[in-house]
This record gives C-alpha cells, sequence and structure tokens, in this order.
C-alpha cells in the first residue's frame, strides 16, 4: 500500500507534459489555428507544465501537406512564430513517428526552438526508433522513446526493446497504453518491468495513456504512485479516440506549488468548449471501451464515431469476429 | 502488487448491484417511463447483474408526490407492476434515506417484492440507520448500510460507525465516495480500515464511486482488488452529478461467465442514447471535478450544469472563498 505522504507531499523529479496539439491533433487534423495555439502555450506557461509537444514533424513526402493543419509538420518557423525565442520554463518537444518522419527534417538544436524530439515507434520498429534517437542525441536535443501498443506486446520483445534502449542515448522511455487497454493494477507490473531497465540504464520513466475504460487518469496517477516522473496530459483529455489523461485532473492532483490548475480552467472555458461546440469529438464512449477491452487499436472505434453510429452491440458482435 | 490471477480469474463471492434507476433517478427526478424500468429489469437479468435497486422509498410526507416520478418512493404495487412475482436470479432492493423514510412504508418481506433494503446515512444519524436496520432485518429483509461522504469524515467516528454496524444485524456496510474525492490509493486504505471492522463482524463489503475525477471505476476495481464484493454501477454510469461507476465498464472487467457485457450496449443503445439526446445530462465536466477535488457536496456544481455554465475558472474561484 502506497504512503499518505506520496499524495500529500510532492516529487521534484516530476515533469508535466502536455500533448494536447500532438494527440489532439489526430482528432482534428492537426488544424488548430494560431491564437488557438498561442493560447495553450500562455496557458502552458501559466499552469506552470514541463514540456508542451507542438505536434508531429512528420515527412512531406509521406504526407499531402495541404490535408493537414501545420502542426502535423512543425516547421522550426512555424514553431517560432508562436514561442519566440521561447524564453520561458517551458520546453518544447515534438514528436517524430518513425517510418513516417524524415530524419534529414530536423536541424541542430542550436538553431532550433525545439528541446526535445519525442520517437514513437512500434517494437518491430526499434532499430530505426534508435538511429532516430542518436541522431536527435547527436544534435543536441533531448530525447524520449515511445514504444506503442505495448498491451499487444509480448513481454520478452519488450525487454528486448528496453534493453536496447537502455544502451541508447534516450533520456526517458515511455510506457504507451495506446489501445486504452491497461487496468491499473496491471500498470503497477509494467512500470516494475520498465523500472527494471531504467534503474539499470539510468534513464527515466514516462507515462502516456489513453481513456477508453475512463482509465487514464487513474493509471497516470498509478504510474506516478509507482515512480514514474513523465506524465503526459491533454487538455479537457484531447486526444485520439477516447483522448488521454486530462490535465485539469493531473494538475489537481499534483501538489508541488509550482503547478497551477486555475490557468488551465480558463483556458478550457475559453477555448476546449467552442471546440467541442464546433463538432470536434473525442472522449470515452461504448466503441473506445469496446476496442480498449477488445485490445484493439481504435480505427474502427474513430470511424464508427465519424459516422454517428450508436448501434454499439452490433459493433461489439463485428470486433468479436 | 496485486496478483495476475485476480485479473484473469474471478470470485464467486462478487455481487454486481445495478443503482440506475436510484442514482440517475436524481438526475430527472425519477421520471423514468415503465417501458424503460421494464427494459432495465431485463437487461440486468440478461447481464447477469445480481442485484437492481428499483429507487428510494421516501416518505411522502417529507417529498410531494406530484413533484416526482414514481421511482423516488417505489411502492411495493409499483414495483410488482414491473416485476411481478420476480421469479428470477435477480434481487430487487430500495434504499431508505436516512430522515426521509418512513418506517411504516415497509411491509413484512414475505409480502414484499423487495429482497434487500439499503439504507443511506450520514455519519451522526448512525443510531437511526441502525434503528431502521433491525426493523428491517426484523420483517425478514437483507439490509446494507451505506455510511454517505466519508471522505469529510473523521477516521475515529468513522470507526465507532463501523464498530456500532457491525454490532447491528447489517449484511453489507458500503464505502460510499459521494464526493467523489477519493483517489484509488486511499481507496486502498479505506478498504484496510473498514476491512478490520467487516471481519471481525463477519460482514460483507461494499464500493458506491462517483466519477468527479474520472475514478469511478477505477476506485471499483480498486476496492474489488482489495477484497470489496458488492459493487454498485449504473448504465452509462447515470447518476447524480459527474455520474457513478458504468456497468459497461465493470462487466467487461468482470470474468465471472454469469456476467455477459451485450446486452448492457443493446440496453444503452436502444434507451440511454435517447435519454442523453432529450437533455438529460450527467457525467465528468469540470464542476464535478472542481467538487471533487475540493471534496465538496455536488449540489452547487449540479445547479452550475443546470444553468448551462462554463465559466469554470469563475466557478472554482468561488468554491476557494
Amino acid at each position: 500500500m502506497k504512503e499518505v505522504s506520496s499524495l500529500l507531499g510532492y516529487r521534484e523529479s516530476i515533469k508535466v507534459m502536455d500533448a494536447t496539439l500532438r494527440d489532439g491533433g489526430l482528432v482534428n487534423d492537426f488544424n488548430f489555428t494560431d491564437e488557438f495555439v498561442k493560447k495553450i502555450y500562455k496557458a502552458n506557461i501559466e499552469c506552470g507544465v514541463d514540456y508542451m509537444e507542438m505536434g508531429y514533424r512528420a515527412s512531406k513526402k509521406v504526407f499531402d501537406e495541404s490535408k493537414f493543419g501545420k502542426w502535423k509538420f512543425c516547421s522550426d518557423d512555424h514553431i517560432r512564430e508562436i514561442v519566440g525565442d521561447n524564453d520561458t520554463d517551458l520546453k518544447i518537444a515534438i514528436m517524430a513517428d518513425i517510418g513516417r518522419h524524415d530524419k534529414g527534417d530536423f536541424d541542430q538544436k542550436a538553431n532550433s526552438p525545439v528541446d526535445m524530439i519525442r520517437v514513437a515507434a512500434y517494437i518491430h520498429q526499434m532499430p530505426e526508433a534508435i538511429d532516430m534517437i542518436e541522431d536527435a542525441a547527436k544534435k543536441g536535443y533531448e530525447t524520449t522513446c515511445n514504444i506503442m501498443a505495448i498491451s499487444n506486446t509480448q513481454e520478452n520483445d519488450l525487454k528486448a526493446a528496453l534493453d536496447m534502449l537502455g544502451k541508447s542515448p534516450v533520456d526517458v522511455i515511455y510506457i504507451v497504453d495506446s489501445f486504452g487497454a491497461i487496468y491499473p493494477e496491471e500498470m503497477a507490473r509494467v512500470v516494475d518491468l520498465y523500472s527494471e531497465f531504467t534503474a539499470k540504464y539510468n534513464k527515466q520513466l514516462g507515462i502516456h495513456a489513453h481513456n477508453n475504460q475512463q482509465l487514464a487518469f487513474a493509471n497516470t496517477i498509478e504510474a506516478c504512485g509507482d515512480g514514474v516522473n513523465w506524465l503526459d496530459a491533454t487538455y479537457n483529455g484531447m486526444g485520439r479516440g477516447a483522448g488521454n489523461c486530462s490535465m485539469e485532473l493531473l494538475l489537481g492532483f499534483l501538489k508541488n506549488p509550482k503547478y497551477n490548475v486555475y490557468p488551465a480552467f480558463k483556458f478550457i472555458e475559453d477555448n476546449m468548449v467552442k471546440l467541442k461546440e464546433d463538432g470536434i469529438v473525442w472522449g470515452y464512449d461504448l466503441q473506445y471501451l469496446i476496442t480498449g477491452l477488445l485490445n484493439q487499436h481504435p480505427r474502427t472505434a474513430i470511424q464508427f464515431t465519424k459516422d454517428k453510429r450508436t448501434d454499439y452491440a452490433e459493433y461489439y458482435k463485428d470486433m468479436l469476429i
């Protein structure tokens, strides 16, 4: 049983990462206005958030630039239009999605407003992920590796990947519950497994959760209580499908006086309410519970949502085949 | 750390209680149609739910019958119109709310379709609650005591109440997180405290959670993993304010083959979707997070919802005074 002091006190080592533009961008094809992005940047500073992920730096050879908002590509120039020289305590992260990125798009850190490259990869892409991490580290960036879909991964493969990452220059290894399939008591065991390697290789550990079973916040604070320091959240939980751990919940939970929840409430009422009114849809619903429960990718549930279907029982039967 | 077997296996001793009509009735003043009630009764039977709470048996001396649907009063006659002789494995429960009930309204069990009386009480009402429990037990009913608002209760008072209840004829003692203020790691400690008394006096232990911080399901499965057998849930989480632990999440989680989640999906798509479309509002929103975080009764948040306000930051400031 965890100690009372872990709830009333705080760990200086905890870092909060706002992933709204990146994971939330998957909901609206990254069509955030500059005004919205400036406001979320300001909110993060006021909330005491440690890192802000601006989006993906996707390869324009893979994706048609005209079909997405600019935060799918996150050029240094576009980021600078928002953050200038970013003379704040908030650090800037972007994500490279292995297989859909281009190393050539990443300048030296000295020439970029970006502080951290987060490398997202499936387990079979580990060598390419490590190649990217090495390149980014050499250029001067902080790096993370976010191994996706681990609820579908064999434990032996995961151990091999963690060992490879341990030997790489990566700074933070993220536990990613892509399918929202993990229960908190499983999360405790996952943290235990990852911790063997992060302790051995002196790496930091992070958590990125999805809300398919209304467990994104619960899994995040479970992991936090188990020693995970890097915590992902998004305002109003905005993120793909059922969304993520809500920033307002996480900031309410964390006791470090440097974090403030009030600016999060203000940002949400001024900006997120309108997004929802404009028809952008994310968050818990039965189709996402179903993919979470069945440990599957949410893509069919996202289509179900787009089609405005509510025949959950029929969908469930289809998913069982 | 909990054992893997607790997730893959199951405990025969677990009982699922559907509280939709009772806690959900607080959202629509118990104005459920007979057709809806018949369908939820049928869904519960098909899902393998163990107990169905039909509503409150509130005193007509305290509440004006014309202002509420019949499930606030739950007469034996009205229940019979739905369940007949209830020749099923599903047992019928109703709630008596201490201070707003009338012992005279409860006939002998032999004359009633009701199997269980759930007695809800604040801690200062314990003697009256026990008086009611003794009366109900004498009449032949199973009984529970649901001590409300325990996140606002001193531990010594709680221990005294649990000791009093231990000596009473009550069958099940419920942990009730009325304000949705308890985190799972606190829930583990609360279960530990209650278990001292339920073990000593050979009582069963139950959990009734609220979703203010998106933790109703997480707290329910935390408690379940810690040995709590009686689990409350509502379809689509329908319940006061932020609502409760969702039946569809709980049935997805429980592995006993007697439980089926499919009829829950079907019931929700055929009935709950329409309730929401008709403007009945419940579920997580920032005003409920705020009362949960501040460990307060949700009544002002419910008013905020009724007034269709979204000025969360202003509301938060008001609540801090």
